[in-house]
């Protein structure tokens, strides 16, 4: 996958004309797909898998959305916004689904990170450090930044039962295995996923409860503690632990996968449009 | 209050000669503390408010016991780890109190952060940007990193029935009032609270639900959903709403507050200490 600067689109009309098949066919041929992008396919193959569904994508909610879902559970909540235009912006969007009461309710919300060159640095031979004479380069911590967006739809998501939220992690700070980079002179450079310069997975594990990565943790969890229940909202982690660029049929099997969770999770609320006749328009991303 | 870079340090046995109004003298006398001094004053004032009670600070946690204690709710909690050593370092530490049981029990947590120089800037009368000919500075976004420590320290307490973290904000980015600056030459310059170029609080609300800022939440609040009952962790946002910097006998009113509100909501668990004589000698920071 690569990031953002890339900006070829797929028209809605081409894939349209395609079944699932055909989507995996049209990631075949351009591995060069934004999350965002990704997830424009992740909204046409549901229109697919729930023909009598209707799906919309968008690339960012408010915080006047989000103040606003708070004082609905209670009034004390959802009261302060500084910047009247405030908005989040996860870089996959968010897919939501119309319920059988005509609400929008987010099944997916997805972010790419990627942090850590020291793969492509070492293959190209280039060494790094103020001096320039480092095979590896320190990690940093920007990546801590992403906790906020997860806190952001975990607060307009509060009353529900499902938190279908992922990040794709991708770069040297989140190797889960030791690996060995040649340089184009032959000599060979270690990355130990476990190296305290190297590794930053521990800085995102917070938003799952430290449970396992690279699972689905969509629908939430509820313990107890001295008689009182206590709702997890667990972000999904999911991480290429060998280093290397996601590819993008992996990513949209497992974004199919967490929004079909929340659909499950959703199923009494949709129950009326899930038992009626399939309509067979593809349902499109009428929230762009 | 200045931040880390100034290292004065008070001694203890100079502030174990002190009452209260020794401790309020002293911050007279130094109005150059950073949080972690003004957090050690307010142990001082703690083991002189609760004589009966032991309490420490200290500056870091592990992200082992952080996942011990996510364990302890629930065995699927808390099984990651990739860097054995890895810590969290609120910058203002943690205080804690032992309990009847013997357990140290968090009573407060306290971060400073400081973003958006504008106010000395133009006090100075240094223009910024990449021209050199601007009043102002685009804001940053590195205070999102802040959601990350909220989280860690939200998971540590999940069991619990308080969440006694302080954020105290301090800079031109959280400024909750329009201002006026005057430069050397004597023009003025305005400072809007509500510019979206400047003001980042919003980047932080979600810690607490969007409830108000400038309050003590440190009593958590039990709100319900569709009959499922949510226990919410809301830090407590402080803000220098004017500019310019914090007072330190404020800050340390702030922290001994909301101290008092997690010992009162742990009062159960402390009882037997509470209502046992009382012993003269000051509790020190023994976990320093």
């Amino acid at each position: 996958m690569v990031r953002k600067s890339q900006t070829t689109r797929l028209t809605t009309q081409h894939l349209a004309n395609h079944g699932v098949e055909g989507i995996f066919g049209e990631i075949a041929k351009n591995h060069d797909l934004t999350v965002d992008q990704v997830a424009d396919l992740a909204v046409k193959q549901l229109g697919m898998d729930f023909p009598t569904l209707t799906f919309r994508h968008r690339m960012q909610m408010t915080k006047k959305e989000i103040n606003a879902k708070l004082a609905q559970i209670d009034a004390d909540l959802g009261q302060v916004l500084f910047l009247p235009n405030g908005e989040i912006r996860p870089d996959g969007g968010l897919i939501e689904v119309l319920d059988d009461d005509d609400e929008w309710r987010v099944v997916l919300v997805t972010e790419a990170k990627y942090q850590g060159k020291d793969i492509e640095n070492i293959q190209k031979g280039e060494l790094v450090g103020k001096k320039k004479d480092q095979d590896l380069m320190a990690a940093g911590n920007a990546i801590e930044r992403s906790h906020k967006n997860v806190r952001e739809i975990a607060n307009f998501m509060l009353g529900e039962q499902h938190f279908p939220y992922i990040l794709f992690l991708e770069g040297s700070n989140f190797l889960t295995e030791t690996i060995s980079i040649t340089r184009p002179d032959g000599r060979e450079v270690t990355l130990r996923y476990d190296s305290g310069s190297l590794n930053r997975i521990d800085r995102l594990t917070a938003v799952n409860y430290s449970m396992p990565i690279n699972t689905n943790l969509c629908e939430n969890k509820v313990v107890t503690s001295k008689g009182q229940a206590i709702m997890l909202q667990a972000a999904s982690i999911y991480t290429q632990g060998k280093g290397g660029p996601w590819d993008e049929a992996d990513m949209l099997a497992i974004m199919i996968e967490v929004a079909t969770t929340s659909i499950k999770v959703l199923a009494s609320d949709l129950f009326h449009q899930m038992v009626a006749k399939p309509n067979e328009e593809v349902s499109d991303d009428e929230g762009r």
